[in-house]
Formats: structure tokens, C-alpha cells, sequence
């Protein structure tokens, strides 16, 4: 039976590293999640099980701590790029070396309102996301942003959508509105400041999502999408993925009481799921 | 600025339907959560907030509730391709309409030995999945199984590996090699006995991950995902994605005893992640 | 000001052991998540930052590790046992070590219809529990399992509640009925044969609750209890803690469908939680 | 066979809500998760399936939305109370009413540099809880925090620990000390001001971690604790619960390099688990 290994992919995955920079008056911290995958000529390891070309993964994770102890990066997108740069330099069997990295929304601790030099606070429940793709042909770089949850009480409706058989839903002029943004997004070449640019991206699609008078999450997508490009040349294209967080309107009436878009009951399942694309042309 | 939306997507997730099924002398059920996803002539929704074209969600919802009480079906499979199908037909605006499915495995009770007629549990931790695509060219069906655990305490080795400046791993000639397997597979065409089909791969994974002779885990994938391929004609591709779920031998030459692969130590993260792709030609 | 350590307690959490058996012709495991959890005369380590009598908890976790070597065991409670007899024995400033143990369902995997002599394979999503208390005065041994989900479709009530001015409720005579089975039972001594005790409670845990003609699950729960404590006279209480997993009838009629009882949604949240302790008096 | 009913308990838990309030020049909202557990002359239920005296626990949930629309109240433990209070009047066969609420630290989106008047984000991993009891004898009211993930870089130490044969630990002058606080407190009465104490106690916990000169973590959580005792007069007692997370020296001497506390590995597992109450005297 003739049979094609149309694909192959492995490397280490959840590798936690924590590199602190030790300055005269203050430690800064990088703290960091790492999967690796690599590509290329390794079917002889599946077919035959030759090990010759397996870089193992423990070496891979190995390689993540000892690069983070030699080389100097501040940013996750040049800590990524260093690694898939290494590792597609020194094995020759790796077509594609692909570095997936998130980190936590860490702040420095404020102690009597100042600073304080080495202790630090999970200041958010989002993770910011980087994945770096190094190949033989070129390097890709995409950002992007996980489970920042935001919720509107006004200036959201949804109204004049086709009905058919199994429709009951009521349009809706005044509801709640809540997403946990999904966002990635990739740069055009490896020359962006991606620190700023991350963070500035981070607030557009906070901020538009708050101001956008809403017709549809939808509508909002494209709205928030579109003000990242707007603002950001370095992005090329943003993809978006919104969950909608419902929050449904409490029927009280069987109780005598009214309900003027006070109460609500959140729900976590089943939702809404909106996603988009938006590139430049 | 010229922007293209370059895809669109939405639907609902995560909706919970219990069928039961009441024969005169027994019950049977079909549980099942599903996620619907429908693409399309959608993009005034996004670009101009005109809902005119967007079912909602809600009514997504209904459908699967609706449908499941007038049809009769008894695969995950023949439901998705049932809701698909009617999406498809009723709402000219949309081009591809996908149907994600998981099951959980329920067994029906023994009570003092004889099966019982109503009454029911959960017999694994894996799920079931199907992924059905309806589009206007053609459908797609593919089923699978994840979160499936193994282990083996004998044949699996990992030697002959390459070496590099940051290999610190000594070859391995008998190892505990345990993984949570993740698998899905391409059905050539709609009629396939699904629940046969399903039931058979599963099997095929187990017994071959317990008798292969493994020289890695790429090796024991590939062995897997050719047995399932040999015996099951219907089945046209298998992607396998195996964690490596590290058991890793304990040191206690300290504490001044020996460890002949009797003591290991249960690690979640880093984990090893190998995957492939295995297609007729 | 005056304060007092009213409470000290510290340990090793989630320290995960395999123990692999190595018989003629097959192999056994034993594999475990243990938690270890010490009290005693401690109260100079949080008072004075003095360590003196502060075993680290590293060792606590090696001190799993080398045991497992050292001694022979067959069940979760015999290794509790030994555990915590060992550190009070050697630890004279402890006055009561706890170790919780946690296992999986592993069963091992048949292939061509035999039983493997060295491949599992997870066969539950549920989990069997121990709580060891080893202290001055006493031992105490409690087992328990959770997670174990079961459904019935028939047999099962709720009506003649009280109802008030925000009852909306309907009395139903014909429900379904499922739940997370949480339960956890103390033992009479020590001379117990906890494997076949865990397996006769958990199997008539299930089958009262397939048998059971329910009128509330609070009914169901005390069932559950009395057979238990009827048909293990090991064991002295046990208490039941159970979820009422809701699956809603789905209101069809909007559709002009009947639903006579076929079509359920299952929801997460909200849920119904009923306890209960039942004790030989 | 005689058996006792030692406990009973039901009630309704993930009852989750969000209320609006609507203000001229903004909106505020409440969101909370609540549950809800009650325990009483109910044992005719348990053994009779009698359930004349249970309230659903379909009523106790539109109890909370129901309240939620009819009544004001600024805190969790203020709804906590006014729930409490309610069933327990209401229902003569209760004997005590439990009521667990959780909330996430919601704050104002700021859009170019104003606080908008509708739109939020969730700030920060961590919940905030309260637990209320609202008994025939009197009403307890404690609050907490949990997830509230702090690091730091120096100023800890674990050294002059006891070494036993299992002791592989090197006592460490300078390490990095990271923990997810837990922690719940007592307040005395119910006329306190809840959310600055909430506030107040939340910083001088992070504070106090900060500016601690830690010779262990058990040293830390007394440190903290008595912070909160000496600034806080309103808490009675407060119960910490550290898991230590942490994160290990990497060993890069195999790559021939140094590592002056400068790369670390985090572990999620095994943890150290440290707790302590401290209470006035």
C-alpha cells in the first residue's frame, strides 16, 4: 500500500523561562512560554525509525535556556527569532523552525505609590502571543493577543436580521456586548518595534471596540479591525476572533418587576462566534 | 486605505443537545455539543453593519435542537451532515457551512450484571469528533478522537539521536513511553459506516501503539496511523498529534538505591509534540 | 499587638509517581499524584524566619520517590499509610502528617481479544481518592472517588415543592437525572481490603443510582448512602456531593413541534448542588 | 440498620449575574457569581423524597436576579447579606444560609486618556470572594482574594533547614520566591466599609510580599498576615494559603556557562503548599 508522510512536525512545547536582568537599581523580568516545531527532511525517523536527523527535544528546550543566557533581546518577537534563526542554522534537515511564545501581562509592584525594584504582579488576565516562523525561503512574524475580555452596556444593537422557520430571537436596539478578544496579526519584515506596536495595537482594539456604536459584533470586528491597520502601517493584515460573551436579558416579569436593561444573566455556553480577516490591498 | 476582508466566519459554539431515543424496552441516547460555522456573501455585515444577511446565532442554535426532533439519525456524522445540508440549502448567502461535533464516550449501566435500560455513564475521558464541511463544491467529512491516554512500560527506546553543543540526553534503550492521542481522518465520501469506522480506528490506534516495537514516537506514529490505513479502505489521510506525556526515570543514586526503570516521575510541561500526516497515493 | 498562629500546615502538592511491577510475564503500575501536608511545632519558621525544624518540602517529595522504591504496596491507602507513618516516625515536630492521593483509571489494553502484558490505556475521566491522616493520637483513612458522570432517563421526579413568590418552576414526573458523583467515606481501622472496597462502593454507587425511583436527587442521594453503608460494614460514613448536571426539555413549541421528552439542552451553569453526610448511629 | 443524616445541604451554585446601573453621565456594573447553599429541617426529603420543604433551587437562582432588580446595595457582601437574610426569613425550615459570591476585577476602558462612561475590561487574573453565612444564631462574614500571582527577584532566602537521609535541597541565600495568594478573613460585625477594606487588605498583602525580607515562605505569610491585622482593625482573622511557585536555577554548566541567578525554569508541579491563620488575641 503506497502511503506519503504528507507532513511532519515535532519539537518541545511549554518551555518556562524566566530570565532576570539584573540592573544597579531595579531587576526587570521576561518571563516567557516557548513551543518549538520543526519541519524537513526527518520521514526516515517515521518510516524507519532512523533517529540520525532527530535533534532530540529535550535539546530544543535546552537551547531555549541556554540562548536566553547568552544572547541579549527585550522583546518576545526577537527572543523567537533568535531561537528559530539558531536552530535552522545549525540542522540542515529543518526546513521550517516555527517558535510559538506567550507571556503574562506582568506590572511592577507599586510599594507606598513608587516603584518597587524586584517584585512584580500578574496585572491582567490576557496573554500577549507571538509566533515566528523561520524558514529557508523567509520569516514570517505574527503578534497577537488572547482572552482580553471587555464588555459595553450601551451603543449595541442588533436588529434587521433575516428570520426563517427557527428564528425567536427579538431585535435587540440597547443590549450588552462582551467579547474576549482573540487578535493576531503580522508585520511586514522584522525591523518593527514590537514592543510598541504590540501595546499600541492592544489599546485600538480596546478603545474601538468601547466607542464603536455597534450594529453587530460583526460590525465591530471590522471596525476594530480596521482602525489597527489605519494606525499601524507595520501590520499587514489583523485577524480577529470574537467569542460573544452573552449576557442575556433577565425575564422578571412572572416576579411583577420590570427590566429596563438592569439584569442580566451571563452565560457562558452555547456563544456566538464571529471571526474576520482584515489585509491591506 | 484599501482593506479586504479576506475572510469571514461566524456561527455559535458549544450547544449541548441530549436526544433520547425511547424503545419499548430500552433507552438509548445521543449526546452531543456542537459548532456551527458559516462562511459567505457576509461582508456588508462586517463593513456596513447590514444585518439583512446574517441568521443569527440564536436561530444556528434552534436548528440543531429543531432538527434533532424531526430527523432520525444515528452518527454524529449523518447530524452534521443533516444540519449542513439544511443550512446550506435554506440560506443562499452562505457558501460553506461547517459542523463540528464531540461526543463523550457513554456506556449504558450494568446492574447486577444485565444492562440497564435507562440508565447511563461516562466510560473514558477521550471524545469523539467529526468535522463535517458543506460547501457548494462538495463535502468534506472527517472524524476523530482526542484526549485518548496510553502508556507502555516496554518497548520504546530513543537512541542514535544527534548530538549538538546543548544535547545533555543520554540514549535510552527501554523507556516508559505514554501519549494522549490526538487523531483525525478524511472519509472518502458520505457512505461510510461511521460508527464501525470510528469504533475500528480507535481500536487499531490502541493495539498498535501496545505492539509496535518503537524507536521514537515519530516511529510509533507512523506505524499507527499505516495500520489504520491498511485495514480501513474509507479512511484517505491521518493526522496524528502525539504529546509526549514524560515519565522520566527518578534519581535516587542520593538516597543510595538503585532504579532499574521501576521509579519514574510524571511530568505535564515541557512535553514533547510529534505529528504527521499519513496519505494514500 | 497579640496574635496568634491559630493554624500551620505546609507540605509537597501534585508530586506525581510511576511505579512500574515488573512480574515474569507482564508488568503492573502503580501510578499516583500525591499531596503531602504537615503540621506541628512550626511556629518559630513563620514567626522568626527560623528553618531548624522546617523539613523542605523537596525532600518531603523525594521522600515519595524512594519509598515507592524501597517498599512494597498494593493499593493508595497502604501507600498513604506508609507515607505518613514514615515522616511523623522521623519528624518528632510534626503532630499529624496528611497525604492525599489521586489516581486514574487505567486499564489495560487487550489486543486481538488478550490482555497486553505491558500497554494501559486511561478507562475513565473519573478519579479514586484517598485522604491518610497520620497523627499522635490516631490514624484515619478515608477513600473516595470524583468525576464519575452518570445519566438516567427515566425514574426520576421533582414535584410537591413549596413554591413562593419567584417559583417558576414546574413539578416534573418524568426527568432526566444526572450527575458528577463526588463521594468520600471513612473506614473503620486500618485492616481493610481497600482495593475491593473501592471497587464495591464505586459499582454500587452507580447501580443505586440506576435503580433508584427517584424523587428528588436529596432521595437519590440518601439512597446512594444507605446502600453503601448497608452492603460495607468497613465503612463508617460517607458523604455524597452531587451536582445536578440539568439537561432542560427544549421548548419546540415555537417551531410547531411537540417534545415528548426526546430533546434536552444540556446546560453547565446554574447547577443544583446537594449534599449529605449519612453515619451509623 | 440505624443511620443519622449528619449533614444536609442544597442549594443553587454558578448563578451568575450582572447588573447595570444606569447614571446620567455613566453606567456602573456589578458583575458576580453566586452560590447558594442551604441547610435545615430537610431530612424528609433525603429519606422520604418528601420534598414539601425544598425550595428549588430553580427559586433560590431567580431569587438572586429577582433581589438584584429590587434592591440597592454597593458590595458583594452587602448582596450577600441581603440574600442571605431573605431566604433565611422566608424559609422557617432552614436553619442556615450560605452564600459564596465571586467577582473579577472589572475596571474602566480609558479612551484617549478619559474614563469612558459604558465600556470595561477585566484587569486582573485574580477574583475577588466573600463568603456570607447568615445563620438562626448570628451572621459571619468573611471576604477574600485568590489567583493573585506576585514574583520576586531577590530578598528571599531558604537556608538552616534540617537535612535528613532523602535532603538533596542546597539552601539557597537568594532565589526567586513567587506565589498565587490565596487568602480569606473574618470581620467583626457587619457594619464595615467592604470595598475599601477589600482594597486596603489587597494591597498591604502585595506590599508586604514585596518589602519582605523572606527567609522562607512561611516567614512571608506571617509577615503578611500581621500587616493586615495591625492595619485593618475591622478583620478579626485571616487564613493565607501560598502555593509555592517555583522556578528553579537552570543548570547551564553542561553548555559551559555560568548562571548567576539569572535563567530560571518555572514548574507548575510539584508545588510547596504553605498555610497559616493568624488571629487576634
Amino acid at each position: 500500500m503506497p502511503i506519503e508522510l504528507a507532513l511532519n512536525r515535532y519539537g518541545k512545547s511549554s518551555v518556562r523561562l524566566l530570565k532576570v536582568l539584573r540592573h544597579a537599581d531595579r531587576h526587570d523580568i521576561f518571563e516567557v512560554t516557548v513551543d518549538l516545531a520543526c519541519t524537513g527532511d526527518l520521514a526516515a525517523a517515521y518510516t524507519e525509525g532512523d533517529n540520525r536527523q532527530v535533534l532530540p527535544t529535550d535539546t530544543l528546550k535546552n537551547t531555549v535556556y541556554a540562548l536566553a543566557r547568552e544572547r541579549s533581546f527585550a522583546e518576545l518577537e526577537e527572543f523567537g527569532l533568535l531561537l528559530g534563526r539558531h536552530l535552522l542554522a545549525e540542522n540542515p534537515q529543518f526546513h521550517q523552525v516555527e517558535v510559538a511564545l506567550a507571556a503574562r501581562p506582568w506590572s511592577r509592584v507599586e510599594v507606598a505609590g513608587r516603584p518597587h525594584p524586584h517584585a512584580f504582579m500578574e496585572s491582567g488576565a490576557s496573554r500577549r502571543r507571538t509566533l515566528v516562523q523561520v524558514g529557508r525561503e523567509g520569516i514570517a512574524v505574527r503578534a497577537g493577543i488572547e482572552d482580553l475580555l471587555v464588555l459595553k452596556t450601551a451603543d449595541s444593537a442588533f436588529e434587521d436580521f433575516p428570520r426563517d422557520r427557527f428564528t425567536t430571537l427579538q431585535p435587540a436596539r440597547d443590549r450588552v456586548l462582551a467579547t474576549r478578544i482573540g487578535a493576531d496579526w503580522a508585520y511586514a519584515g522584522v525591523e518593527v518595534e514590537y514592543g510598541a506596536a504590540f501595546s499600541g495595537v492592544e489599546r485600538q482594539l480596546v478603545e474601538t471596540f468601547a466607542a464603536h456604536d455597534s450594529r453587530s459584533l460583526q460590525h465591530t470586528l471590522y471596525a476594530m479591525g480596521e482602525a489597527v491597520l489605519a494606525a499601524f502601517p507595520e501590520v499587514l493584515e489583523i485577524h480577529l476572533r470574537l467569542p460573544n460573551q452573552h449576557y442575556l436579558l433577565a425575564n422578571l416579569a412572572p416576579f411583577g418587576l420590570d427590566n429596563d436593561n438592569q439584569i442580566f444573566v451571563g452565560t457562558a455556553e452555547p456563544y456566538g462566534l464571529i471571526e474576520g480577516t482584515l489585509r491591506r490591498t
